[in-house]
């Protein structure tokens, strides 16, 4: 049954749709690995509620938590007051590459994700420092909150999903209140009519359908920070974990996966052609890749599409390397520019939320 | 038999010479872990050439590069025309923890170096993006090189040891020309009269006996940048290596490693304490550090010495686990605030100049 988000949104034939109430979907690996610019019917979508309606015309963003004063702009003063600004950025979900996790160890109540729960994108819309010194700030503060429209349930309460980033963060350049993606209007599953991009950031802190901004001296006490979007040791459980404790999720590590070929795909002996992304977090730049057809005995390094990319955005690469007739598995790992690379097992990162999996891409195909 | 720069400084009784001349020395890991503030005679000193004379009296540092004007300026000069400013920040070598690769596979002509070519110092001096401000800089200056008065012989040429940074880490307020350590004159080993200060970056970018900045459009074409200190995949060795290609090290990776007990060391049956150093290069965070007696099968979260920390200085921990009678093996893994960790073998990092091992550190040890 199709629901009212699915519904109101253009989505892929192809979509692989997760979960259909909230609406969370990715694209197949071999569609997202065409375009450098994810097109929006392509680009993951991962919703913790409905999709509110919102009026664009009646819309006010709130600014709060300042000592000096509280604001609300409207979507026409945005645009008239603050000077329009794109940045081209890649989105990734925490949960991202999530099945592999899933596959050491269960992992309940979370939405199986493959490598596509990412997306790259050219946002347009005005600087958050921009507004953030329009508003004016207290001197204490240190993080910025985001708070979205959207009406989510946890633990008997109702509330918009939101979560912070730290002042530092939300005071440079790239960090965007944004209203076009790709040139045109936010679809409503997007996030319309303003959202939140954090470049270099789990995809979690660019929230949507942005309500209000609140300016803190602590971060976020909502939900989708200070209990979900955390990081805990492989010992921890639902059962014993204390929610004070855990590493609050920001920047996000150095990734890259296989798209072409899949998993379960049959190619043939000798050269084969392999294709994916490769991702590093907080600005830093994707130095290398390495792909393998012998479980890291030996590797081939690959080419990148372009030489040079934006610090906010992935990089596409390509190798070729031989395979043996029979059961194969192709391997691939990226360096970021401060050399930190992926492990090798994703044993060794499995964590009960299912976050941040990062361990060497795996993809099997049959050789013939 | 000792030579002049080993005399000249007053080293620490047991610092590990690996090196005479130049010299090359560190600390043993539990000397190490004493003091979060390293001693001058504990700290590591990665040097490529003898110690040279300086007269600081006579002293001037060349400034140049730039289009506008060509500057020297003399000790007395920099103090007093810019403010003084200190910054408590660790230094780690590109070749800390070289042992590991080297125990991998032959790594030829290269300083074998232990866990403890790293060092935690409080550093004053004035701030590069202050004397840059007031040399003026091109239009297209995107590159800070540092030339050091020390005399190198590579290939038939002699010249300084050099390096560069981004301009926009050069305009970082952290970035110093420090001529003190720990609040006394710097000692010739580590850099007098004047040396870079880069926290965050591997220690060759701090560069020692400072005689030259020159701001440029390029990264610097010096030996030690161009050639060494670079990383290349495991695949190329001194024969094959193509010197235009391979990455640039810059910020340092995650890495950690334990400092007691010390490999070889025989321990009693049942709790064993375990303290060790953590390191996130590039300002991240170091947020967990993970220990295990059982290859990681299970971990014990350690707990760090102070709550917080600078973002630029080395965090200690300490982990209380279960040792079975026999032989043993202790590991130690961190995670930065990006969620970066270390790869579990070091095999999957060797690389033929032997950098940036950051494999999971282990430790040996006879449990009775």
């Amino acid at each position: 049954m199709e629901n009212e988000t699915a519904k109101s949104f253009d989505k892929h034939p192809h979509f692989i749709v997760r979960e259909a109430e909230p609406f969370n979907a990715e694209p197949p690996p071999r569609l997202l690995r065409l375009s450098i610019v994810t097109p929006p019917e392509l680009f993951y979508v991962r919703n913790h509620a409905s999709v509110p309606e919102i009026d664009a015309d009646s819309y006010q963003l709130k600014i709060s938590g300042l000592s000096n004063r509280e604001l609300q702009i409207s979507l026409a003063e945005l645009r008239e007051r603050f000077s329009s600004r794109t940045v081209t950025a890649t989105l990734q979900c925490a949960g991202n590459r999530r099945d592999g996790l899933m596959a050491v160890k269960e992992i309940g109540g979370e939405v199986s994700w493959g490598a596509q729960a990412i997306g790259n994108a050219s946002w347009t819309g005005v600087s958050l420092c921009d507004v953030l010194e329009f508003a004016g700030m207290t001197t204490d503060a240190r993080h910025v909150e985001f708070i979205g429209l959207d009406d989510v349930e946890r633990k008997g309460a109702r509330f918009g999903f939101g979560g912070s980033i730290p002042l530092e963060k939300g005071l440079s350049a790239e960090v965007l209140l944004a209203f076009e993606m790709n040139g045109a209007a936010l679809a409503p599953v997007h996030g319309a009519p303003l959202r939140a991009i954090v470049p270099g950031y789990i995809g979690a802190r660019s929230v949507k359908w942005l309500g209000e901004i609140k300016v803190k001296s602590e971060p976020s006490e909502n939900y989708f920070q200070a209990h979900a979007y955390k990081l805990f040791p492989p010992g921890v459980s639902a059962q014993t974990v204390d929610w004070n404790e855990g590493l609050m999720l920001g920047e996000v590590s150095v990734n890259s996966a296989i798209c072409r070929p899949q998993e379960g795909e049959t190619v043939r002996t000798g050269k084969c052609t392999v294709q994916g992304y490769a991702m590093a977090g907080g600005g830093r730049g994707v130095e290398r890749v390495d792909v393998s057809g012998d479980n890291g005995q030996t590797w081939t390094e690959a080419k990148f599409d372009a030489d040079d990319s934006s610090r906010w955005v992935w990089r596409f690469w390509e190798a070729e390397i031989d395979l043996m007739a029979g059961e194969g598995q192709i391997v691939a790992r990226a360096w970021d520019s401060a050399t930190n690379t992926q492990p090798e097992d994703a044993r060794a990162i499995w964590n009960f939320k299912g976050y941040m999996n990062n361990a060497w891409h795996r993809v099997n195909v049959f050789v013939s």
